[in-house]
């Protein structure tokens, strides 16, 4: 093991430092337990990894509370070994969905900015544990988090215990990254003082009592790669149309060429659109997201992105080689902050993000399913979307128009799940075309979104529907057929599709 | 007609008194107009009437955007002449509600906060006219509003035009009452300077460029008196249920005997459950709302409510005696803000309110409609619900367990629309008792629904759908049967019930 003490600036600490199997014993059977990590990044990853090896012989579960979404260690290891009871407010893992769907893990989604509030009033918690990845302990006792802060400062300022798992295969040109600001308790807080996403507004690290700090464990663990599948025709037709649609807005006057701050969601199809920026004419970019992709870094290096902020920075493995090996070429560009600060509405409103997240499916209203396939089994969970679009300047969603090779619609009568209706979505983009829904009524909306979005396979079919639900609620606010709008996901459990004249 | 020349502070604008017919002439058919009116209060009246007239005998349609729902001058007389062509963001008038829910009105209901934003982008506008009551224009030109502010203060500022209906049977009084603060644009404005309800951090009227007042018409016209019931036993009960939990919020530490400023929606079950203070224990309470009803008052003067802020007040018939013949009694206790500050969710969050709105049906996973009845008729709009419950420190929602004699059950499967998600609902009360839904997960969620909320004659029902549902999908996060969730509504309008063993 590699030279670590000089990471640790309160030397009294250096007393605390043991083995994952050693931290992992601290933890006991019942204990809530907050976690370090958003979208696979700066996530603890070898005491995780201890626990579920001490679950081969000790029967115990915990709760285990998050930024965001988590790499292997947590989500599928020590899910699968049976040590997770309750989950919150994110995962992406394959691993703990299963068991999620299964009810053998109890998940709680929720919106990412709303968790420091269910901490601060105990209804997350009382925290035992928080169990933080970092990159350095300050000589001030501050805990420098790694690539990604998440809900790191408030675990630590809630829980009663701390174990850092000090990870030294990070760069130690991560410290001075991070802009740690904390509410205080509602009612008792002054506005947040930003006004710009490049201000800096807090500290460079988390500050606690180190008497809180009970185990310090040295890892060399990277962070789990993002599995971000490259931008592909659509994604890139997707991003063509956003980027028109953008020119248009600055024709009418109501955007700028530097545009307003650009919030891009988690996943492939969102990484593709912000790619989309690349070759375009627009300069001089910020981003003030809750995650920055590869996309965002590749926006930089090409000089389209001045500023980019956020909770976390998940990169696949070429652009963590690049990113992390010249670290120094990014630090005055680039700060991570936490998922209260960066998805908090205050902000999100006060600078007038546009937005730009994925839909599973939608329907002809504008309402949008992010989160549950079929109405029932969870994908990944809201995450930040709901802060995001409901507060943007535009709240703007993008999908494929179909999936599993067209047995599918995104767009359809009547979503199975409802994560954001129809006052919260402003834009829609598919392969197909663009849909401005902004001060559209909804069966304005409806035309708008069946004529330009949906795919020509179901056009006829959801016009059909749409008729119909007209004619027989007599022209109603908002026409369904209550006993046919779910029928397309009946058809498609069914019949595997959703095409009428398939399943006859 | 009493003397009104005293209440024209700028003295040139004397010219531009004209009668209400000549008003109305300035109005052109295609028009955009915003007008001034928040839950039946500080409307304008004769103009619109004068409008409604002129129809009688000419063929014109404009687009109507208001603060939130008006008295019947437009959304009864005007929207019955056939005048108005799309009309937002709430009403509440079964003249124009019809008219909907027939299409013969474009109705776009949206959050009441975020009107503001569509103006200044031009989505809603260009705005050729502000009609606007008053009850003063001061000596440097601001317009004192009387009853409401709502949107009045942005439709003054992006209004080509403003006509301004002085209201001299508004006392005097009013003038102080107002607080009016309106956000630069965004990228450009700072925070909100509020840290507490009780501050001032605006002017007392809306500064405008007199050169934009084309005319003043003088109105003696009352608001309309808001039309809520008094409380009966079930809603006593709900007012019982809350006020045990509060007490036992304070027990555990989350909360103090003062609580946190309280939102109460617009309606007699959200009045009469805050009416069920007056009897408590609780004193020193502060009302942060978007309307201030009858109970609000009967606070104030039974010593419990130290201060009220909010966009509107609506009053019965026998409170506005009382309320506007006294208001001198209540000027240091009541202020009254834009919709966009009283509805800003960068408030709502910082000053961590206790949001209390009603819900016209819920679904055992916590989702709730508030707008549409079976999905498709409109009742009358989201209105602020969506601002405060997604915001507030405790989302509540209060709804009665059952209605049309017990023909409905509020709790259902699935509700036929969503208003606000799982994700933004933290309390729900019904005469039944009370479900606590923070940091659950959906079955959770849904045990706590039924077992507490439902009435007597569903549970089972609600028990039986949701057991073969967790069998159907395998315990999957969120159980449904999408063949049957929606069957509760087809059964009432099929069989007027949702009792199974009656629709059989």
């Amino acid at each position: 093991m590699t030279n670590f003490e000089n990471r640790i600036g309160v030397k009294s600490l250096l007393d605390k430092v043991v083995t994952a199997d050693e931290a992992a014993k601290l933890i006991s059977d019942g204990d809530v337990v907050g976690m370090s990590g958003f979208t696979r990044a700066g996530d603890a990853k070898v005491v995780p990894m201890a626990l579920a090896e001490r679950a081969k012989n000790e029967k115990f579960q915990i709760d285990v509370y998050t930024g965001a979404s988590l790499g292997p260690e947590v989500d599928k290891y020590l899910a699968e070994a049976g040590v997770i009871r309750k989950r919150g407010p994110f995962q992406a893992d394959a691993g703990i969905r299963n068991m999620i769907n299964a009810g053998q893990v109890t998940y709680v989604d929720a919106h990412l900015s709303h968790n420091a509030e269910l901490v601060r009033q105990g209804i997350i918690g009382p925290i035992k544990y928080a169990i933080l990845e970092a990159v350095a302990i300050t000589e001030d006792g501050m805990i420098v988090p790694t690539t990604s802060v998440g809900n790191s400062n408030i675990f630590a300022e809630y829980a009663e215990n701390i174990i850092i798992e000090l990870n030294i295969s990070h760069p130690e040109t991560l410290i001075g990254i991070h802009d740690i600001y904390t509410p205080a308790e509602q009612g008792k807080r002054g506005p947040i003082p930003m006004t710009n996403p490049e201000q800096r507004i807090g500290t460079i690290g988390i500050k606690v009592d180190p008497a809180k700090i009970k185990a310090i464990v040295i890892s060399e663990e990277p962070d789990a790669p993002s599995m971000i599948v490259p931008p592909d025709e659509e994604t890139q037709t997707m991003a063509n149309i956003l980027l028109d649609f953008f020119r248009d807005e600055i024709k009418a006057g109501r955007l700028t060429n530097e545009l307003m701050p650009l919030q891009s969601g988690v996943g492939s199809v969102a990484n593709a659109v912000l790619d989309g920026f690349a070759d375009s004419e627009f300069e001089n970019l910020v981003v003030a997201s809750e995650v920055l992709q590869d996309a965002v870094f590749n926006l930089i290096d090409a000089g389209k992105v001045r500023f980019a902020a956020a909770a976390s920075i998940t990169l696949t493995k070429e652009l963590q080689e690049k990113v992390y090996g010249n670290l120094e070429n990014y630090a005055d560009k680039i700060c991570l902050r936490p998922q209260e600060i960066s998805n908090h509405p205050e902000l999100i409103r006060r600078l007038g993000l546009i937005s730009i997240n994925t839909a599973l499916e939608l329907d002809i209203y504008g309402n949008v399913n992010s989160t549950h396939v079929s109405g029932t089994k969870m994908m990944n969970g809201i995450g930040g979307s709901g802060d995001f679009a409901r507060n943007a300047r535009l709240g703007i969603f993008v999908t494929k128009s179909y999936a599993k090779g067209g047995a599918i619609s995104s767009i359809v009568p009547m979503v199975s799940h409802v994560d954001h209706t129809e006052h919260d979505v402003d834009i829609i983009v598919t392969e197909q075309g663009l849909a401005d829904l902004r001060g559209l009524a909804p069966k304005e909306r409806a035309a708008a979104i069946i004529e330009n979005c949906a795919h020509p396979d179901y056009k006829e079919q959801l016009w059909d529907y749409y008729n119909r639900a007209v004619e027989a609620t007599g022209n109603a606010q908002t026409p369904h057929i209550l006993s046919e709008a779910l029928s397309w996901h009946v058809s498609l459990a069914e019949n595997k599709t959703m095409k009428k004249e398939l399943a006859k």
